[in-house]
Order: structure tokens, then sequence, then C-alpha cells
């Protein structure tokens, strides 16, 4: 009889190395190769935006997926898993220092502090947003040998795609586009398949690329992404409804307060709610299609993801 | 006796190149691999931003490049160096959509048009200019076969350090901290490095890499970058005070209105002039150390930065 997973155990021993990281990464230090040195006071937005706070669901989706598909490798001894788990973590920091600024949700508190541009100042925000961005791609392209070449420019071409017009940036143009209007399924499905949905999906595909997957095993960890991305986000509309700021960590009840169309609004709570359990019965059969032997870090994630109460 | 390098012609024939690839890359249809389009309003803002205007200088320094090391190879014609000179020019674009928003310099003119963020919103000029870094590393990690792993990957290394914390957002983040100090020249030296200098750097040895430059090359070229590189400021800086807004196709004196250290406010019209000139010396020394055979692009491209009177 199989051992039961400690998803709690293996949580922690994955965000230990993945701070770690970051901490080192995401520091003055960054490009010591160029002879040059990021100012301080850029870094310290940086580090403000990125350290201590934040679930870190992306890189634990990295490592889960390098984890499934190198069967049975550690993902936070893994110098490859490592860099592209902190990559992905990067853009979404960047992500949300800008979706905060006062042009776009103007959003004061995250992850319980502070947003950065109130406590940075609005141009530093930009600044910090933008070179958190681009130093993705620099975890991504190391000098030294540990990540191939093939493996750099693989990572960075997911990377990129996730993230960019036709991905998350591209899911925040219809965000903005759509205030105050009503949506069919369709199109929300649509926005938050870019909007959050490519980021999430690119990680379990970059989790598998670091771990060189073969072909069936990668496209069936990207439908286990795209039903995890979707799920995710009906679980957010459910819980900006039903949860407090406190419990949150950011302020609730925004969506409505800013006339934006979430899953909710559309299907109401009860429907949005087994919207949601549908999708992760989504995700574990496409776990099942894998053929990978130990995708059990994958399951609880999902099931993390979609039973969370905050 | 040697042909007299005709550069008017070989920047119409390189820019007719760049011109359209960009026209091409920067499309709804960027990212068709994905499945994913585009939405049309984000992307109206970034052609916008990237199109029908600007002087393309980092793209010919790309070309330049190439061609100086790959032994008159047509750089336009080459699919690599193309897309190398196509995503510099992304960065640039990306940072001036930014640069100008209301929290960084608010400029309403650039190019001699109303800028992103008043054709098109605070909002959506943000999520263009981060739609467009991104861009940069899709153009750079294509699917199909004509770029190999190998220079993906550092093309990638090179764009992502000359753009990030300690190159380009690093420099407008020291610029944005300096409004209204007096700074050392080696202070200010250090900033335009950082914030213009590190970018047209690589956009020579970016084109160096497209070409496999040896190494003894590639360290001329980066020293021929970095003179150029700070050179352009010095004359941007010069500009700023000689030319009008109309001439300049953007608000003159805003340097000395934002109250922003320059070269000119540092050494005065006349020794930043020379300045200048001393660079160009430097740049044309390091070609002639390159031991390439036919620089006479570059050298043309170096000598029409720092001559240029607008």
């Amino acid at each position: 009889m199989p051992v039961a997973f400690d998803l709690s155990a293996w949580m922690i021993h994955q965000l230990a190395a993945v701070e770690h990281a970051l901490d080192t990464w995401v520091s003055v230090d960054a490009s010591p190769e160029t002879g040059h040195h990021a100012p301080a006071e850029l870094m310290a937005a940086m580090r403000y935006a990125v350290l201590d706070g934040g679930k870190r669901l992306r890189p634990l989706l990295v490592l889960a997926a390098f984890e499934a598909v190198s069967g049975g490798s550690d993902g936070a001894s893994n110098p490859v898993a490592l860099r592209a788990a902190c990559a992905v973590e990067l853009i979404h920091a960047y992500s949300l220092v800008h979706d905060d600024m006062p042009c776009m949700d103007n959003d004061v508190l995250r992850r319980g502090k502070p947003t950065v541009h109130v406590e940075f100042g609005v141009a530093n925000a930009l600044l910090a947003g933008d070179a958190l961005q681009v130093l993705a791609f620099e975890l991504l392209t190391p000098d030294v040998g540990v990540v191939s070449a093939s493996q750099q420019a693989q990572l960075c071409r997911l990377l990129s795609r996730a993230a960019g017009c036709a991905g998350m940036a591209g899911g925040q143009a219809i965000d903005l586009a759509s205030v105050g209007l009503t949506l069919s399924e369709a199109q929300l499905r649509q926005m938050h398949r870019l909007k959050t949905g490519a980021l999430l999906q690119a990680c379990v595909v970059m989790g598998a690329t670091c771990g060189n997957a073969n072909t069936a095993a990668t496209a069936a960890l990207k439908d286990y992404g795209a039903a995890v991305g979707l799920a995710f986000q009906v679980v957010d509309d459910v819980l900006d409804v039903i949860a407090d700021s406190e419990t949150l960590g950011k302020t609730a009840g925004k969506d409505a307060h800013n006339e934006k169309p979430t899953y909710v609004s559309l299907m109401g709570l009860e429907r949005a709610r087994a919207y949601a359990c549908e999708l992760q019965a989504q995700a574990m059969d496409a776990l099942t299609r894998s053929g990978l032997g130990d995708v059990r870090a994958l399951e609880s994630l999902a099931a993390m993801v979609i039973q969370r109460t905050c």
C-alpha cells in the first residue's frame, strides 16, 4: 500500500529552497558578470515585491512537474528547476506590482502589506516591475553550464509566450477593457486563460522541460495546467466574495467594487464552486493520462488550489 | 583605392528589412504557436509605440556588427541578425513608453506624435510597454530552426542583462533618484552607462554573436559599443539644449526643466561637444583593434551618432 503523500512536508522543503534562491538572485549582485550593480533603491523595491510573502504556487508547480517527470529527483536540489521556478515567480511578482498601480487597480494592500507603489512611489514601482520581468530571463540564461543552451532557449520561449501579449499581458488588457461590461462565459474563460492560466500552465510545462519530459507526458501536463489555471481563477473569484480582507491579505470585494466580470457574477456562487470541482476532476484525469509514476505532489497542489478557503 | 561607403544607401536597405520585420512580428498573430491571439486594443498600442517612427539606431548597430564579423554577409537578409535587431528595438520602444508616463517624465510628445499614454490611456501604455519587453524575448526564441539553441540562449542572456536592473532599468532608477541633485562626472557616466549605454553596447555584441565572432573581435566591439553608447548620451544632452522641439520631434529643454543632471549642466556646452568627439576617436580605435575587415558601416554609424545635429 503506498505511503500517504505529505504535501505540507514537501512544500516546506521546496519553499525553503525557493525562498533562499530568490533572496540570493534578487540582489544587488544579480548580474556580477556585467561588472555593474543594480542601484540599491531599485533593488529594495524589487526585493520588497518578491520576498517574504506569497504562496509560491507557481514555483511549487514547476518543481512538482519536474519531480513527476524525472522519477523521484528532488526539485529543490535541481539547479535548472529552481531557476525556472524562481523565474516564473518573478514574472508573477512583477505583474502584481504593475497591476496594483494607480492607473490599474489602484490597490494599496497586498499580502497584508502596503503595495510597492505605496511604499516606494509610483515611478519606482513601475521600474521595479520592469526590472523583475527581465530578471526572470536573466535567471534562465546563466553563464555557468548547469543549464544547457537547449533548456535555456526552451524555457525562455515558454516563459516569454506565457507572459506576453498573447498570454498574461494580453489577459490584463482584456480585463482592463471589460470593466463594466457583461462577458459571456466563453469570453470570461478566454480572458482568464490568458491572464492567469497561461502562466500557471507554463509552470507545469517548464517543470516538465527541466526534466526533459517526453511529448505525451508534456501534453498531458499541459492539460493539467490548463485545468488548474482556470480553477485557480474561479476559486479566486469565489474568495473575493466570501472572504474578508484580513483573511485574504488583500482588499476583498474589489472585483464587484471595480465592476469587473467574474465567475461569481456570471454563474452565481454555487455554480462557480461546482465548476471549480469539475476542473479539479479534469486535472486529475490529465495526470492519469500522463503515464507518469508519482504525480502526488501535482495532485495535492491541484486539490490545495481548489479547496483553499483563503 | 576602396570605394567610399554609402551609409545612406546601406541604411535604406537595412531599414526596409527592419520595418517590414517589425510590422510582421508586432502583430495580432505574434504567437500563433500558442493558439492564442493578442487582443486588438493592446496590439494597437504596441504597434503605435514601435512602427512608423524612430531612427532605428539600435537595429542598425546590430546589423552593422553582424556584417562586420561575418565578412560581407547582408544583415538584412540574415534571419538571426534581423530578429536580434528587432528584439533590441522592442526593448528600446518599451522603455520610451514607460519613460514618458505621467509617473516618470510625463511627456506628451514623442517622435512628433502624442505619446502612447496620451493616445491610449495610462493603463494601456503600462501594459503595452510590459508586452513589448517580453515580446523581445519571444522574437529571440522562435520554434523554427533558423536560430540555434545556443544563439537563442546567448542572445537572451545579453539582452536581459543589458535591459535589467544592472543595465537599462537600473540606469532609469538612478536617473529618477538624481533629479535635482548635482552628480559628479563619474556618477553621471555610470548612470548613462546603465541607462542608455548598456543596451547600445548589447546591440553590437548581439550582432557579433549572430555572426559567431571570435573573442578578440567581440571584446573590441564591446569597447566600440561602450564609447558610442556614452557619446550618444552626451550628444543627446547637447541637443536637448540647442535644438527646438519641432526639429527634435520631442519636447526640447526638458532635462533642464526637470532639473536632471546632464553633461551640459556638468561640463558646459563646448566641453561636452569636445568629449563627444573624443569618444568618437575611442570608438574608431576599438574598430582598428578588432582586426575585422570591413567596419565601414560601424564607423559611419558612430560618426552619424556623434555628428548629428538633430
